[in-house]
Order: structure tokens, then sequence, then C-alpha cells
């Protein structure tokens, strides 16, 4: 790990920068691939199944009784362990309800907000080495609570055309209606245009190597909104000398196994925390299964001593970090001034991998910064809000001439005249 | 207006098919005014600014001084009508203030949500022959009240290098921080990268020309959020015998006059009503003085008759307006029946001028049928939501051997390994 002690405030830019995609030569397969997709449906998917995962599909939907056989083979262990889970998420993604918001601006003027589920939307879940069944309780969960109607899930197939069973059975579990063995671009692809087999849906949500990304983000152009824009994942701790090193060392681990473009951060007022934490590092690293990949992402990050809890903060607050440990005797601080962080993880009970799996909040969350603008996956992520409004004669005849003014001003007289006709009738 | 009696359901999205927009042949331009600001700031701005608007300026900031100037010259009637649309749009907005959600999910594992102001905005403001400072009241009212520390609007000179008076006067009573002279795309791309100027702002809100919405698109590439994909505005009554023809009709053309590209519809079970609302538009519609706007709008509109309120409520849902207006006996079949639509407008006496200026809704809304996965602007669009999580002993040791379990069933040991030593150190 890179040791920084100190650093300037004018040199923070550079020290926090992210490790850089490049996604602009991915940006012509995934527009080829689209095109052929909105023309071609069903064949051109298969095609490229065929292509990228290696194996030759009939069907491209998962059928019931292979959900039943993959239901079956899943321990009694791990089906508790997902129901725990899926009950803490359940509460508090219940808990983000919000009810319909009335006022009555001015006698007469009656407003109020309501919101409604997305209607049908789509969750992409990667395959590869980890199945990553946690991310459906993540976002099947709040898709049925909202009240979406359709929950279409897509996955790539491995070699035999199957499906990893803990995904079929998640998503059987969390109300997730269809399940298409289809992956990569060709996936989002699908569910942008629809093809014979995958329903085009509305909203797009979920992980992906850089060009499930590339291609989210061309999806937008074609009128689907995605829960936001992805990056590697990332950790950034602060910690002090009541934080213990080795649980602090395992923390930024689990994060950087994810993958070698994994960040990890650890911000500190203390040498020693920071030396200790070090160290617990080398020791735990070498035990892990997947200890070559955590390495690299290791070897990208760093240990910044800073001078105070201020600079300490203010430095977090640039950075905008996914999630953030906060494992310090004077934690109220950085609470009450974190402006820009994903989930936060308070104290040193309280492992990153706690939220990612099972406490209840969502581990679906803003990286590379994006902190700073993005909500991370929550309940309203499935729900859009709408306006409503009722305005009586008294209504009209309180706010009306303000209207007629103002569109006036603005040059819109048909937007006044559609007061001023209702003005004369209320006489 | 195209008539259009009892229409299949299969036809149905070619008759709801919005005039489509040709965006391809912009984005090479928005793409290279984009790179050159990003490297040349200011000196590039300015320079489009010479070309796009026709004046050359010295500075790209509006003065205190200027600021004053115009304040004092718009009249008091335009005052107390902006005030009072101010003082509905600001109660409705403070209404959706929501609460921190708390739960805890299991003894010992204490989560929440809190949701914390973007700090840096940017809100676009057209020029034109509209100068639309009822925008200004929509963006930043919220934005204030949601507490975003910079509110950065831009919107572009006249030849003489002005700002029209109520768009200064305006800004300045809703709390924006600073207003720049620069329209266009870049001034989009400088809230975008910031420049000597202009500020580098976390999203930008407001609406705009073509250009302007692929350059906000094109932001998006660049980690800046937006508060949604644009269209031309558009408006679908659905109304009975029991509606006045006369208001319907005024209606209809209120949205009309917007631009040649906008689109209206009327739906309705009645014959008579669509003939009536027929005459009184040719009526209206030839002493507007945008009448050869409107008159295009019109020639693209529809009129459309169905059998009864399911096949209505069925296709507007398809169809998923910016604005709805219902004047039916039976409004609540449509209100609780209505899916995708941007805003509601309820009764006779509710024009949609209303909500365009002061009944406290708000005006920025979801076109070209985003409204089935996006929200109109509101106080959340100003803020993100963050979640919390603080465990104690008790809490790692009731769901860490879930964690556990499901760490391992995805293969990421070290995520196992941060809980493991957790128990064992609780013990």
């Amino acid at each position: 790990m890179k040791r920084i002690d100190f650093p300037e405030r004018e040199n923070w830019e550079g020290i926090l920068k992210r490790p850089t995609q490049t996604v602009s030569d991915i940006e012509g397969t995934v527009n080829t691939i689209f095109e052929e997709v909105k023309s071609g449906g069903d064949a051109v998917v298969k095609k490229y199944t065929e292509r990228f995962d290696g194996v030759s599909l009939k069907n491209l939907k998962v059928t019931q009784d292979e959900i039943q056989k993959a239901s079956e083979s899943v321990s009694e262990g791990l089906q508790q362990a997902i129901s725990l889970a899926q009950s803490n998420i359940e509460k508090f993604h219940a808990a983000q309800r919000t009810e319909r918001v009335e006022v009555e601006t001015m006698p007469g003027v009656s407003c109020w907000q309501e919101k409604r589920p997305i209607q049908k939307v789509g969750l992409y879940i990667p395959g590869g080495s980890a199945p990553l069944f946690s991310t459906i309780l993540m976002l099947a969960i709040p898709a049925k609570l909202a009240g979406c109607s359709e929950i279409v899930l897509c996955t790539p197939p491995d070699k035999k055309g199957e499906i990893n069973p803990a995904i079929l059975y998640t998503a059987q579990l969390c109300g997730v209606t269809q399940i298409y063995k289809v992956g990569g671009i060709q996936a989002i692809a699908g569910m942008t245009f629809g093809t014979e087999s995958i329903p085009k849906v509305y909203k797009i949500f979920g992980p992906g190597n850089q060009f499930v990304t590339v291609a989210k983000q061309l999806a937008t152009k074609y009128g689907v909104a995605i829960d936001m824009p992805a990056g590697p994942s990332e950790l950034l701790v602060v910690a002090d000398n009541t934080a213990n090193p080795a649980f602090v060392a395992s923390d930024l681990l689990s994060q950087a196994e994810h993958g070698a473009d994994s960040q990890v951060i650890l911000v500190s007022t203390s040498e020693s925390l920071i030396n200790d934490v070090e160290k617990e590092i080398e020791g735990q690293l070498k035990v892990l299964p997947r200890a070559s990949i955590a390495e690299k992402a290791i070897a990208n990050s760093k240990l910044i001593q800073v001078k105070n809890d201020q600079e300490a903060l203010d430095l977090i607050n640039e950075y905008g970090p996914e999630h953030f440990i906060v494992c310090v005797e004077n934690e109220g601080f950085y609470l009450d001034g974190i402006q820009n962080a994903g989930s936060v993880f308070i104290g040193n009970y309280t492992p990153e991998s706690a939220g990612d799996y099972a406490s209840g909040t969502n581990h679906t969350l803003p990286t590379n910064g994006y902190a700073k603008q993005y909500s991370g996956v929550n309940l309203d992520s499935f729900m859009k809000s709408m306006t409503f409004q009722k305005i009586s004669r008294e209504g009209i005849e309180r706010i009306g001439s303000a209207i007629e003014l103002m569109a006036e001003a603005e040059g819109l007289q048909a937007h006044k005249n559609a007061v001023t006709l209702r003005l004369k009738r209320s006489k």
C-alpha cells in the first residue's frame, strides 16, 4: 500500500483519483450489438450467448422445473441464511415507504404527491466466478415491495447452459417474475428493446463488468432508465487508536478481493494505527483464496495520515466513498459531517460485509465519487413520484391573476387565456 | 387535428408515437464543444457565446449591480405574482421533506436512512423568445429547501449581453448563489468541467433545446447527474360531457403554443364533446399571438374517441403523458388507475397553466413517455439518500453466521473473514 503522510490540500485530487477506466474502445462493440438485437431479437441474443458464454441455447427463459430442481440443491443452512437476510432487508426497505404528501397551498388549491411503482423493471446479475445471489436480494426485495408488476432477471448461463442454483432459488424467493439465461451486452440490449422472449423494461438495475456498464449507459439513450452509473467497488475507513487493527485490515481486504481495480483507503490521525493495520494486512492477505486479486487492489490502495479530524472529514467528502467505515472515538463528528458517501458503517463490530449481505441496508451503492449526486438503491428507486392538483372556483380566483401576469411576462398568451376563460365563467 | 375513432389496440403504438427527434447529427458538435471547453475554459465559452448568441462578453458572471438594476425594473404587479407563486411552491416542496428512517432489523443491528443535499447544483434556463423565469422558481426553490450550498444558474445573454430582468430578479429572490451569462452546449460543458469562472457542479437541471438536451446526456458520461432526459412538451386530456369544451380547448392550445413539436391529445368517450372542442380550438387559435407555432403543433395532434373508460385509461397509461388533465364525472377511476403521468390536473377549474406557474406543484416533468420511469422534479431531486448502520457485539453474533455462509457461497472468503474475526473476539 502507498503511504501518504500529511498531504497538502492541492494534492488531494491527484491522491484520491480512482484507477481510470477506458470505455471508448468498448462503445463500438456495444453499439453494434444493440443495433443487431434491436432488429434481430432472440436469434442475435443466442448468437452472442454462444460467442461470449460458449453455449448454444434453445430457450432463453428458465423453466419452473429448472427453478424447482435448483432450489432443492441449495443447502438448508444457506436457505436459512438467505431467509434471515431477506427478513432484515424487507424490514428496512418497507420502512422507507412514504405517505401521500397533501397540501392546500391556498384555499381551494389542493396539491398532492404520490409515488407509484415502475411497472416493468429489469435486474442484471453477473455470472462469473462469484454467483451474486445477494444482489438479487438487494434488487428484487424493494422491487416487490414497491409493487412493480414485472420483475425480469437476466444472468449469463454457464458452459452447460445452466444458472447457479443459489441465484434461481433467491430469485424465486424474492418475487422475480421471469428469469432469462442471458448476460452481458446482449442482456441489456434485450431488456432495452424487447425480443420475442425477453420483455422490454422501463428501468434496468444491477452491477456488471465494463461491457455491461457501457451497455447500460447506452440504454439510457433509448429511453430506459438505469439505477446509477457503475464503477469498481471501493472502501474508505477512518480509524483511530480505539479501532481494532485486525478488524480494519479484514475490512480493507474484503473490499480488495472484489477485483484488481477495487480501491481501499485508510485515513487516520494515528501513525501507530496505520502501522498496525499495514502489518495485519500482510498477515491476513497471504491466506486468502483470492489473494492474487486482493494483492493487486492493495497495491493501488492508500494509507493516509492526516493532521486532525476536520482535515480527514474534508478529504473524505472530497472523495465520496461508496463504503465508509467510521471506527473512531468521536464518531458523531463524522456522522454529522459526512456529505458524500454511499453507506456508512459505524464502530468495531460493523464490518462492511454485514451491509453486503444481511443487516438490512442495500449494497447497490454509488461508486467512483457518484455519492456526491446519486443515492444508493432504495425503495424509491423502483417508484416514481407523481403530482396531482385540484383547484376549485374559489381557488382559481385566488391564483388566477398571478398566473395571467406571469404567463404574459413569459410571452405565453394561450397559457393566460386558459385562466382568463375560467375566471370569466366562474363569476 | 387528426380524428381517430375507436382505434384497435394493436394500432395504439403507432397512433401514440411522438414526433421523433434526430439527435445523432448533433452529437458531433456537442462532443467537439465539450472537448474544447474542457481544455480551453472561459476563452472557449466566450468564443461560442459570440458565435451562437452574437455577443462578445468580457465577464461571464452577472454582477450584484446588474441584479440590483434588473430587480428595480420588474413591475410591482409581476413581483407580487412571483411572490404568490413562490409561497405556494415553497409550501408544497417543504412538505415533501422526509424524516430519517430508522429500523432495528434485529436486536443489536441498527440501520437508518438519511437524505443529505447535493452540494453543488446547476440550473439551466433557456433564453430565446420566452424568458422562463417560472422555471427558476421550480428549480431554485427546492434546491434551497434541500440545502444545496452552491446553486449555479446559466442562461444565455441577449445581443446586448444582458439577461432578462425577470430572470435576474427571480434568481436572486429564490437563493441562486451565482448567475452566468452563458447558454447552450457551452453552458452545460462549463458546468460539467468547470472553467475559470463557472464552477463544476454535481447535477444539472432544466429544460433546453435539442443541443442542450444532447449536451446534458453527454454530461452524464463525465459523471454529472441530470434531472431527466428531455423532450417536447405534451398534454393529454380525458374529458366527457361534464367538461367545458372551451376550457378543454384553451388547455390544449396552451400546450400547443410551446413549440411546433409539442403534442396534444384529447381522449373521450363522447363524440359530441370531441366535436365541440374541435370547434372551440378553431375559434381560439386565430387570436393567439403564437398562432403559427400552435397551428403546427395542433396539426400533429389527435382527437381520439374510445369505447369506454377502461380503454381510455389503458391507452393513457401506454402513452404516459407529461401533463394529464382529467375532466370527467367519475374522476376517481382515473386517479386510482393512472400509473404513468408526470402531473395530473383535475376538474374544470384546474388549467395546466396553474401548475406551470403558481399552484405549488413542479412544472419540470418527464416528457416523451418517461413518466413510466422518471419522477418530475421534487425536493428529493436535490438530495441523495445515504444509509448508516451500527452493529453491536450482540448484533454481529446474531447475523454473523448468516453472513459467513453467504459470503462463502459467493466465493468471497475475505468478506467471511471480516465477520469470523469479530465473532472470535466478541466471545
